[in-house]
């Protein structure tokens, strides 16, 4: 069955890493949806968490191979688990005088945070699941989007489960 | 000189594509702090976003072998720029009934979402600059973090350069 799967993946720091753990989706064929990788709070290690599509099976070897990574210290399969699954999205959309308003009203109902004003411009910081995001992407497309950056998902298991 | 940069790269998104990038950076033994990518309005393109600091010279001649990657479209880096720079957090707290007011309350003055509850835990969503996610981070410490996941910087041009 292809489904959508959040791999969060605690790895030791090291260079070479990254290149490794995205080397095993590449190397089947794999897109890799969004990635991010960041510090925790322990000193040299990171966290990284995956986005991806597709069969179970293959997903199930995937998560294996990350596991045998000398410097992969834990693999989490978040559907899993119940789990808390945001995301954050930069948009600067063209905002001349006279749609300006129109454009801030849609952005207030979303709560998005307007983190950049120009004359011509806006640009806007949203966070939420992907349903939310892909919401207020579609809206704002009429107004002309310029811009776009995306964290892709993070995600943690949601408490006492 | 040692600075931080921030490299914005428009990439096709090609399996591949995410190893080659990041192994330009492990095969010179420098560390990515942080990195993320994700789908842009264009199919077939992503951009990554990735946080890295060192020598300015260095940085420049791994900017000049991005560029030569051919499933590199563009790399901006945003040292020589006005940028809006973004990350975000989710941080899962201790929070016992006795303390959980307490937590709420720092919470609230920086403007995070509650995003989980549970009996003994809270978990939040905070977005900001470098500066203020290490502030809350630095303040929500004292009260136990159980787990913290990053997103990584992602950052756009200010308009109207």
């Amino acid at each position: 069955m292809k489904q959508r799967h959040i791999l969060s993946v605690l790895v030791e720091n090291e260079p070479g890493v990254l290149s490794r753990v995205a080397g095993l989706f590449s190397g089947r064929g794999f897109n890799i949806e969004s990635l991010n990788v960041g510090p925790t709070l322990e000193a040299g290690v990171s966290r990284m968490t995956i986005t991806t599509s597709g069969e179970t099976q293959i997903i199930e070897q995937i998560v294996k191979q990350l596991r045998k990574v000398i410097t992969v210290i834990k693999v989490v399969d978040m559907i899993d688990h119940k789990a808390v699954e945001r995301e954050m999205v930069l948009i600067k959309i063209s905002a001349e005088d006279a749609r300006r308003a129109e454009v801030l009203r849609i952005v207030d109902i979303f709560r998005c945070k307007v983190v950049d004003v120009s004359a011509t411009e806006l640009t806007v910081e949203v966070t939420g699941d992907q349903g939310k995001i892909k919401a207020i992407i579609d809206l704002l497309t009429r107004f002309g989007i310029k811009e776009i950056a995306r964290t892709g998902l993070v995600a943690l298991k949601r408490g006492m489960q």
